[in-house]
């Protein structure tokens, strides 16, 4: 083979009361990236598309780059490669970009390579692509970007990731507004420690979700739809959240909360019609707070990374 | 109506990562309590058989008795009721005997009124019955004993209690050493606070274990099944928790942790043939350490507490 390309979707980390946990993967946006082999040694990145510039070309700090080296080091194959990254995820979104990249980046890789390495194989080597953004390495986004669906991580140490079903029905809202958000002091943020109370009651939820998306029942999701975590200190990066998530709920979304470490936020909706409307009431309150944004109205993707060619 | 009779099943609470949220009922042993109409003012229990004498018969400082009084103050019923107390679940196992007292207590007592409660009625009166053994009002045992099946708490105020599907060939094997463990004390040995990443660890093996238990995914069943919160300084009150939990799972438990508060110890097993194996190790690893026990083998009851005339 001489060159191979895959495509790996955005997603949504830290969904409500899942913090760290739970993600999912949206059919669109779509990182892809097309790897080569090439003359040079190590990891070469030709060209960046799609970025508006706000990338490093140097494949040791552009999160498509770490994981290519992490995965051409195991492979300990001598040749190196021509990497093209074309983004279709936002950056500094809270969509999973850096995820998105990372994933496509060794989906794509593994195919020139001709070698298929094992689900925790590819996650560890995207992982180390995130921890560029994010700090440490995290598998919450890497790994409903590279599996599709619904998705939780157990551990990362042992890696540890399943599938939870879901109804195929929910469709996802995304609002990006522009204002930025740095993902390292997003997870400053938030409390070393929890109430043991606050605790149990998050494991709660968490059961409810869980068990709301396997059987379908939207009135328990509604009422699992609540983290004690995260949001309530991290919202406070996001202007005219509080607005935008009671803008949400009015128009019918199942919960809404914060995309990531943000600033983008998602609502869950039972049809199409309603994410719409939740879409559009979501963007009004955002420019309520005079925050232009970018809308992405989505089903959960349920096979992620896809091979191209 | 005369008189009126139901049968409320032993519980498992506190079901490994779980804590305070996940429960279920056990098919045996049950509490049955009989109520009739009496001639003197509120709640006079007439008898209470099964228990060894270990049960005051004072209607305020007994959890059946508590439960009724209940719910004769909120139905407003002048007349007085004569209640007669069969147990069938040892007292201080930690197999949910007061609950199963409880839930038996307001089930009858409702069918002698003739009026339905809802769900979240009935597990409030049960469950002030309840408080007398734990100091304050906890569900994870009275919802199991009502609802049957594999149930979670999401909230205590307000009620909010669902049911978790669960693969109905699953087999519980509960072990009860003769020790006694004070639920107060139990109560008090958990830690006030969790560092955030071992409440999220928690919340990762919940995510685990109701996803398990809806698809039927055992090994995901026996990685998810681990509990960072309570075991490890309850296990401290049960004499040889380490080796009996090794036992356990060395003889082919899917997990095996300890029951409500202890001192009794459950495991989960696919099959009735690994539940009674499972039993034997157990009760022979306890005898190591020159504790006594009585085992009970018995499928997950999918109907909880039964009207019985």
């Amino acid at each position: 083979m001489r060159k191979a390309m895959a495509a790996a979707p955005a997603t949504v980390a830290n969904v409500s009361c899942g913090f760290d946990v739970l993600g999912f993967a949206l059919e669109h946006p779509v990182d892809e990236v097309e790897v080569r082999w090439s003359t040079k040694k190590g990891v070469t990145i030709v060209a960046i598309e799609g970025d508006g510039g706000k990338l490093p070309l140097d494949p040791t700090r552009n999160t498509a780059g770490i994981a290519a080296q992490a995965m051409l080091r195991v492979a300990r194959v001598a040749q190196g490669i021509d990497l093209y990254l074309k983004k279709g995820v936002p950056v500094s979104g809270g969509m999973g970009s850096s995820a998105a990249s990372a994933v496509a980046s060794v989906v794509a890789l593994q195919m020139l390579l001709g070698t298929e390495y094992t689900t925790s194989e590819l996650l560890t080597f995207a992982a180390q692509g995130e921890a560029v953004t994010s700090g440490t390495p995290h598998l919450d986004n890497v790994t409903p970007s590279l599996l599709g669906g619904f998705t939780a991580v157990r551990s990362t140490e042992p890696v540890d990731v399943f599938n939870i079903p879901y109804p195929h029905e929910l469709m996802c809202t995304v609002v990006h507004p522009q204002v930025t958000v740095d993902t390292r002091r997003a997870r400053e943020m938030l409390p070393k420690t929890l109430p043991l109370s606050t605790a149990v009651s998050q494991w709660g939820n968490v059961a409810g979700l869980v068990t709301a998306l396997s059987t379908g029942d939207y009135d328990l999701l509604q009422r699992s739809f609540h983290d004690a975590v995260a949001e309530p200190t991290r919202k406070a990066l996001i202007p005219g959240f509080d607005q935008v998530k009671e803008a949400a709920l009015t128009a019918g979304a199942l919960g809404c909360s914060i995309s990531g470490s943000g600033p983008s936020m998602f609502a869950l909706s039972s049809t199409k019609e309603i994410a719409e409307r939740v879409g559009t009431a979501m963007q009004a309150a955002f420019l309520q707070v005079e925050q232009n944004s970018t809308i992405y109205i989505t089903p959960i993707s349920p096979h992620g990374c896809q091979r191209i060619s």
